[in-house]
């Protein structure tokens, strides 16, 4: 018989990094709202960066096609989508990695270039996702301020590397803020790395790209020229509304991609998603269509919360972050009551701001009017 | 102007057990046969255990409803699964954590459990995923010899342990010999372990779980009151046809689930194949249909190539392990030109043998003419 003394154990079942990791909260899901608050009327959440417009109707056509072989594995060098990809971005196959999401590409990077005797460096107000995986690896990572506008300060992040800094996280345009950082001071920053002895690895997490439309916006997918060790990452969960599916992708040299095909999973990525990604590409009139919504509603409501007194932060996504004279959580329980989902950044440290996805200019009404009605003295 | 000078670099990109990883090599996949040898019939794949039924009509079903949502997030708890598998297995909630793929726990126990200072033990002929992942996070295994019949030695895997083993690894049924271990064989190691100061985790993979049929083949989802460190691990991709979909699960006990889900990223399981397994579930025909086909051509496809001269080790799954005169690779590529696709285990450091999923009974007679004329003098 096994005999188990749960007092006699020497050690803890995990290391105090993990013991200690708070994990991400993401955007509270509609059905769940329903349950907790029995909420009758449609939900509208503009918690998550959705695509209000739907899925990509060539992405759904073609994972409607794969379900009929969903018994078997996914291709696992994926070469539908990274041969789809190549051509559309002019970059060799080889080059390109597709992940679970660039969620897992994240994680693929840290585990590939970083050990716990490294160092990385992340922004402040920027994708708290880069801190949790660091911290659940045991990294050490340096948070480097954020500069005036709430976004990176890409310089000051460039001088605060160490001789052991191997990862340096760049969200461009970031989230939550919505900020983004131009192509001189990317150039600027990679001047300064490119002088180490060991350049750190670039992590531009480029999840809203599409989105951006400043002149002096930088596609890093071009700069392995210039600089060897950037890696771009980009999503379909966002601009061809596929969030559902978790494809993302890296572009880098091919010796970077090498080292990302050699550790991860051999089906890392879902043949459904495979085949609809694929598709989506090509889904040239949905992309149209969603970033001219996005444009003109942008503009719109960024406006309208001026208007009504917020403070707003110029953004290049598709979301918007704003600063509010209430509380961010309980500006967030009133909106909740109204059944309207939006995201608090109290977990960002930033108590008084809320992130707000853009709509459809229906949607964005409805959740204009609540703001005022909450707002109003 | 950036200037990169790759000569200086003080230090290589990864370290020497990235440098040295060797990938898994996946079933050649059908398209690719095709590309390759231009083979223009049907092509037969017998070589990654996938389901000769297909997906389940259920799962089907549910994954077109899902697909119109595609643009919105997974829930990252996944409550629609995890809540239908916690009435399933009569097991609560919180002990259930979904990954993508069994494949992702792999990884993910490894990740939140070990680290390069720890030990961990798997078996000679066992699946071999789990040795790539552990040499990829650099955590040290000792590799304990296969018993008599190729299976586990699971009383040898338990004395193997250290002071620092954090991990071992069974696979129960074995992939790739389709060997099991009983229920007194896995308490006998149970029993040797729990005496240990800090006893490890022990991961079941129980991939091929539904197939096994033995009168003494544990479950090991209902040990965690014997040994609170076991972690049973089961997937959707077998049994239930659903390999693209990437959907496997643990059940452990809450403190180790809990664990599990803080490092686990907020979106690992994507939200079309959370809403399908959870459907699989329901469909006990399906089910019922997939064990009664394999149990009938087990027996069959066995006895036929024992007939033919060749060693058949007895199998527990939906497939079977067996010896040829020939070189693997040559048995191999002689079934290629054929247009069948096998699975050759020079891999496994088996170069005399090969690994054959069981299909339909039409797809089994191919098999086993091509093999007569393959083997014949």
């Amino acid at each position: 018989m096994t005999h188990w003394d749960e007092d006699k154990r020497a050690r803890p079942l995990v290391g105090q990094y993990i013991e200690t990791l708070k994990p991400y909260v993401p955007g509270k899901p509609i059905e769940e709202l329903r349950r907790e608050r029995g909420i009758q009327g449609e939900i509208l959440k503009l918690a998550s960066n959705e695509n209000p417009l739907g899925p990509s109707p060539l992405a759904l056509e073609a994972a409607r096609a794969a379900l009929l072989e969903g018994h078997l594995y996914p291709d696992g060098a994926a070469f539908v989508l990274r041969n789809r990809l190549s051509e559309y971005l002019g970059v060799d196959m080889a080059r390109i990695v597709s992940g679970n999401g660039s969620n897992e590409l994240l994680e693929l990077i840290v585990r590939t270039f970083a050990t716990s005797a490294d160092h990385a460096i992340v922004s402040e107000h920027s994708f708290i996702v880069y801190r949790i995986i660091l911290k659940s690896m045991n990294v050490p990572f340096t948070v480097v301020p954020a500069a005036a506008d709430m976004g990176h300060d890409l310089v000051a992040m460039a001088r605060a590397a160490r001789s052991n800094t191997r990862l340096v996280f760049v969200a461009n345009p970031n989230n939550p803020t919505g900020t983004y950082n131009g192509r001189a001071e990317l150039e600027a920053m990679l001047s300064i790395l490119a002088e180490r002895p060991d350049p750190p690895l670039v992590v531009m997490d480029e999840a809203y790209f599409e989105f951006a439309d400043a002149e002096d916006y930088p596609d890093s997918s071009r700069y392995q020229g210039l600089y060897p060790r950037i890696v771009a990452l980009r999503t379909f969960s966002k601009c061809y509304g596929m969030a559902s599916f978790r494809v993302g992708y890296a572009v880098a040299t091919e010796e970077v991609a090498g080292y990302l095909h050699r550790v991860r999973a051999p089906f890392n990525t879902n043949r459904i998603g495979q085949l609809a990604a694929a598709a989506a590409v090509d889904d040239e009139d949905f992309l149209r269509r969603t970033l001219e919504l996005n444009r003109v509603e942008r503009a719109r409501v960024s406006a309208a919360l001026s208007d009504m007194g917020l403070e707003v932060v110029p953004t290049q996504a598709n979301f918007v972050l704003c600063r509010t004279p209430l509380l961010a959580s309980d500006l967030y329980d009133k909106l909740l009551d109204r059944g309207i989902i939006v995201r608090p950044l109290d977990g960002y440290a930033l108590d008084h701001h809320v992130r707000i996805s853009f709509g459809t200019p229906p949607q964005n009404n409805r959740l204009i009017e609540a703001l005022r009605e909450v707002l109003s003295p």
